[in-house]
């Protein structure tokens, strides 16, 4: 399916699998509503999934990896060298991801989608590279318009094979030195909020490297003018690879009817590419958390989206769509496990 | 060990082994300090048990059940019979703590302290009745000071045992129609604030009967005066037997050095009284989330506890808890299994 076709596929979700639900929810020996956001997000999966009595879902997260030619700027704490760096490390498992997918039983998958460095072969790691890194924003393109639809098709691909192979619970992952700059104009491009109130520290910049990270954003913004209406001018302008395979990743998913658990601010600005291109994507996403990186609280609140966390993360790689993924299993436990009112034995409401 | 013992046997958490548990969490792979909460509960959990490479603790929570003679007031939107059928259901895995304990690898020990029924002898059950539930605290105390005292012990020991067992994280659980009643009281009693300000709907009463309980709590707190100084005289003149048994589970566990997970609004007030019998035992708790119910907050600032999680959630039984000892457990995983910079030869940051 081409990545037109899979926008075209995306339906809205099921709204009378979703009251089914919730009637049977309201059975369940506990008074009604009682379990709040996790009574929600079991409804939610079932109206996105269209499966009334789930089964625990296959859970997969995809950590998609690329480099960003606007690190030369300084824009981040860290050595472009790292991208790569962390990529291997999260093959051997030594990650943040690694240990809190394992945690809730999900699969990591890497993605080496834009990555300044030839890797070879490589056990376990995702060749679709689509060029080596970015090119610096503050001088040129991001990358060409043909790039982004490639990266776009990439996590299409992604989304689409792992419906075959029977995931049923996407959470999405970065990795990208200096990619909180792209994030930052794409949020800023998208939403119209200034880009000082959607720039924050990253990995953790000091204050002259801060000043340089919104500088550098609002002379590219103001040098491309990219077009809000038009997401892959956006992305091709000041966007990254990783975002691109995220954004795509997450059109695939909805147009499978998998559940999107989101991680924080880089997968953030890429479902706000992704909802820019297909506005009813948005109902297949969960935001697991609130990150604290500013710019985030735009995103989330352009989405339409109510984080289930709030635990001050700013790791990116995936780390938070983990947690969130074991409450969304947690709310399907609730759902099928739970006796109702008639089973146990127990008197309902007496007011 | 008598309470008194146990009492003054609490020490301070270790602060030299925070310190070395956070020089361990600085060289993970990731920029210093991006697992913020996580992190914090990392730390935490290594001061309380002194463990400095802990391995996964065996968990349990603790559900103790009563009845609340307050109740015949109209209070609830429940009757009395369902803390008995809900005892029962717990007991059969039919309940929310058992779906959520399971997910995270917990047991569930349920404790009848005060239920208004005879159970005869029922597998699994833990039979610690002090009195078959309170008086009605409108018109007379609703235990006396020597059952407030043994109920506290059953929670003391229940602690201690937990220890000799090997449990080495507790998770606190209620059950009780009327028991937010109780619970407001004691919160009004102990923090000094009004009582329509600490008091909310429990299970979801109309307005009528929201009036009519924080009259009912209003006017026993004239009546009985009791003496935020002496957590005792406060427990026994308007407590509850399954708070007074949460109390001392918090002492019990706390002096033997295991972390607690408080649930929602009922162990609130029971860590209230827990810590004002021993301020102390406020260093081995843990805020697992947030309750919709009105009061907790106060409970939180008094105690100074953050909440970990704020799902909407108003069930108790310690469904909350189970879902924060899921993120300690996370915790942990991340303190002991992550790589170090080292380790994956990862760079460390360059500016």
């Amino acid at each position: 399916m081409t990545l037109d076709e899979t926008i075209q596929n995306i339906q809205p979700v099921d709204r009378e699998c979703w009251k089914r639900a919730q009637a049977r929810l309201d059975r369940l020996t506990k008074p009604v509503g009682s379990l709040g956001r996790l009574e929600e997000l079991a409804t939610c999966y079932v109206a996105m999934t269209g499966e009334e009595r789930p089964k625990l879902p296959r859970a997969a997260i995809f950590t998609f990896a690329a480099d960003h030619g606007v690190a030369i700027e300084g824009v981040s704490a860290y050595p472009s060298a790292v991208t790569a760096q962390m990529v291997l490390n999260f093959l051997r498992g030594g990650a943040a991801v690694n240990v809190l997918a394992s945690h809730v039983g999900a699969e990591v998958r890497v993605v080496d989608i834009g990555v300044a460095h030839e890797f070879g072969t490589v056990p376990g790691l995702i060749a679709r590279k689509v060029a080596q890194g970015t090119k610096n924003f503050l001088a040129e393109p991001a990358m060409s318009r043909d790039e982004a639809e490639r990266a776009l098709t990439v996590g299409v691909e992604l989304g689409a094979h792992a419906a075959q192979e029977g995931i049923g619970l996407i959470g999405t992952g970065d990795m990208g030195i200096g990619n909180t700059t792209p994030s930052s104009a794409i949020t800023a491009a998208m939403t119209g909020e200034p880009v000082a109130s959607v720039t924050g520290r990253g990995t953790g910049i000091d204050e002259a490297g801060y000043a340089r990270k919104v500088s550098v954003i609002e002379q590219a913004l103001a040098f491309h003018r990219p077009d809000p209406r038009d997401p892959l001018d956006v992305l091709s302008k000041v966007g990254g690879f990783e975002i691109a395979g995220l954004a795509g990743l997450i059109l695939g998913s909805a147009a499978n009817r998998i559940p999107v658990v989101l991680d924080g601010f880089i997968s953030g600005a890429a479902a706000l590419v992704a909802a820019g291109l297909q506005p009813l994507c948005r109902e297949y996403m969960l935001a697991s958390h609130r990150s604290v990186e500013r710019g985030h609280g735009a995103v989330l609140d352009w989405l339409g989206l109510t984080p289930l966390l709030d635990l001050d993360l700013r790791l990116g790689e995936g780390t938070g769509a983990c947690l969130g993924i074991g409450l969304v299993q947690a709310s399907l436990k609730i759902l099928t496990q739970m006796a109702t009112f008639d089973e146990a034995g127990v008197s309902e409401r007496s007011v």
